[in-house]
């Protein structure tokens, strides 16, 4: 069987899209977030499966914003700085801490910042705006009523919408679920997600190295890029090529786990050890084989026991991008925060051209971005699959669509930047 | 002593610049990073004390790029589908393990992906491309030298700079470091940075707050965003405003950190707790007070027993915008990775106006980010200092000069992202 110019599926299955892929797992497992509840602490990072509405006003009362004397602003409205209007003071800071102190017509009372204003007074006189001796305050300039005041309820109002359920929380929103007093939050469960690398040439310790294995990295890859989209990797040590061994490392991993990852053993031929493993599981299918997507055609995705599959490459360019396109944003789902990830405009500096072969599928462009004076610019990284340097040095990428086949200098992109592997660039060196 | 319409510095002192106040740290105590020796795996978002130049070519072979046969091309020039040319089979992929083997005119061997090249053989016959039968391999199209097979070095050539120093370690460097078989490397130690939140009202026992004390937020909050930076947080619990009780805090602390950061107790007055336990530790000194930032402005810098120490406002935007402009650049120079933050440029929503008593200060205005459309937008938050909403809803900062008293509508404004605070929008919903 000759084929000339055009991608060999060696496996006699048909080239899918990604969306096709995404679409015949979802069809085949269920990709749905779990609740659990916990500490306002813990909510960090994690994804809101509620709605928050404050219970309470932020603040709870109204409170000096400065350190100085709460006064009545009717009583200084006369004050002028050759005319000065003198309040008797009526108490000092730890007198006016509870709430419940009332001051009458002509009194003022020392407060601190932050301390409750005592009922009467509507107004902060700045201590440097006063002098005070023995136990008199005498005042030179008026000041409108609510000055220096912080009002009860101006940060949130009680019944107020805060954060809407699929929320990222951020480490803000944490101290402002603290003001709120909520304790406890429902959040999306952490997606358990085991990463399998396949090859007999691999080993987890370097001092083998040199004896001729390959010390495991991809994997390593793979469990960071899970924990930095969120969820929790669960890393096993690297599988020989034997589908005996693929299906005992699998088959209680997926009772144990949202999703697994495997890495390599997809290649067609005698060491397509992932297939063959799957296959011999309880509901062990694979859906496709050969994905719409340069690098990283070879990755496929399957289920077993319920639990979806992605059969990431082994290469290392194919694997992050069936890990983009694939793997995270099930891992999004799972997680309840289905979102593209973060994007970004730039202008390339460099023309890109798609590989003839692969014109009509989805290119994944690494690309490194920089400033150029005040404008932000990517340049396409371009590499074999196996090319670390290209993942590397890659601050984001561009998804290239199956109808565009090259992408010329300074055109405008979108750079979507995936936690984990790359980010946005400083505009200059130098602290302060 | 009466004042008008400008910021008045109760205790007496000039507000400095920024600049100022870190320069005045900066010739105090030394803000230099120090070196530790560690395994690849946790060099992972570590800065590099070292440049890294390969010792090795990687690949360290030619090795195939796809399942197939390994040929010389000359044994091919010929071969046409009506006329085919057959190549003895002289053995399969086990047997080519060992990159020893050489192969013969008019001989192919068997390959997988990866495999080292057999002597000899300079391209790969993809298996779908090829037919075998018996100890026969049948090739009807000419290959030109080199298709195929991912030539040693193609990656990295021996003797190459594949990092500077200075460089934060990318997931993806870590991967790289391994294939350069680079097992331990130089990296700058992660500052330990304390964390010492002051004010008697505050208890770190969400049991507690009903009775009238407030939840320590801040400080956690603190704690976040050192680590986001890529520091070790040490969160003290809260301390009373009390200076004895502060000085025995940081007594110790100093001795055991890189940096401490206290929050509260900077105002003017009796609470002026912060001040009067520096003043009595070894060497201690308050280097400025009032700093030309808004917010934030009663933010200081100071010095004790050799350590900086950068006193944070107790509000939550002073807090914030402190940590942004004195802490965080202090602590990237201890880390050996002295930017400034990622930028982005967007275009302002709304108008923003400067507060009159600070114009001439440098001001921080936290923005919401969101695309509209094609452009990313940027809405100025303003809200008071206790205001948890503007830092929770920030996803960046303007940093507003000293001369620049108003940004106008559709300006195009540079925003700043420190990690933890937070990022760039995805431009739309939605997996796939």
């Amino acid at each position: 069987m000759h084929r000339a110019l055009e991608p060999s599926v060696p496996w006699g299955v048909e080239y899918v899209s990604i969306e096709e892929a995404l679409e015949r797992l979802r069809g085949t497992v269920s990709i749905k977030p779990t609740v659990e509840r916990v500490m306002l602490w813990d909510a960090y990072q994690r994804v809101l499966a509620q709605d928050v509405v404050s219970e309470v006003d932020v603040p709870a009362y109204d409170s000096s914003h400065m350190d100085g004397y709460a006064v009545r602003s009717s009583d200084i409205s006369s004050a002028r700085p050759e005319e000065p209007v003198s309040l008797r003071l009526v108490g000092s800071a730890p007198l006016c801490e509870s709430s419940s102190m009332v001051l009458g017509r002509g009194e003022a009372c020392r407060v601190l910042t932050g301390a409750p204003m005592p009922r009467g007074a509507d107004t902060v006189v700045p201590v440097e705006s006063a002098e005070a001796s023995g136990g008199v305050v005498i005042i030179r300039t008026p000041l409108p009523a609510g000055s220096n005041v912080y009002p009860r309820g101006r940060d949130v109002r009680r019944g107020e919408l805060v954060f809407e359920r699929g929320r990222r929380v951020k480490a803000a929103d944490v101290v402002l679920l603290g003001k709120l007093g909520v304790m406890e939050v429902d959040v999306y469960r952490a997606p358990r997600v085991a990463i399998v690398p396949t090859g007999s040439e691999l080993t987890e310790d370097p001092r083998t190295v040199s004896e001729g294995m390959v010390l495991e990295t991809h994997g390593w890859l793979a469990a960071k890029l899970v924990e930095e989209a969120g969820g929790i990797p669960v890393k096993t040590p690297p599988v020989p090529d034997d589908p005996e061994a693929v299906k005992s490392r699998l088959a209680p991993l997926l009772d144990a786990v949202d999703m697994v990852l495997t890495i390599g053993g997809t290649s067609a031929g005698e060491t397509d050890v992932v297939k063959q493993a799957i296959d011999s599981l309880p509901g062990g299918r694979v859906l496709c084989r050969g994905v719409k997507m340069d690098r990283g055609r070879v990755a496929g995705v399957a289920a077993a026991k319920g639990r979806p599959i992605i059969m990431l490459p082994g290469p290392i360019q194919g694997m992050v991008n069936a890990f983009i396109c694939l793997a995270h944003p099930l891992l999004l789902e799972l997680m309840g925060h289905p979102k593209h990830p973060p994007t970004v405009k730039a202008v390339l500096s460099h023309p890109w051209q798609a590989r003839k072969m692969f014109s009509n599928f989805k290119k994944i462009v690494h690309v490194e971005l920089f400033w150029e004076g005040d404008v932000l610019k990517a340049r396409p990284l371009v590499g074999e699959t196996e090319s670390t340097k290209v993942i590397s040095s890659a601050d984001g990428f561009i998804m290239v669509p199956e109808d565009v086949e090259s992408l010329s200098e300074r055109q405008i992109v979108d750079v979507q930047l995936v936690p984990g592997l790359g980010g946005l660039p400083s505009r200059s060196k130098g602290a302060g």
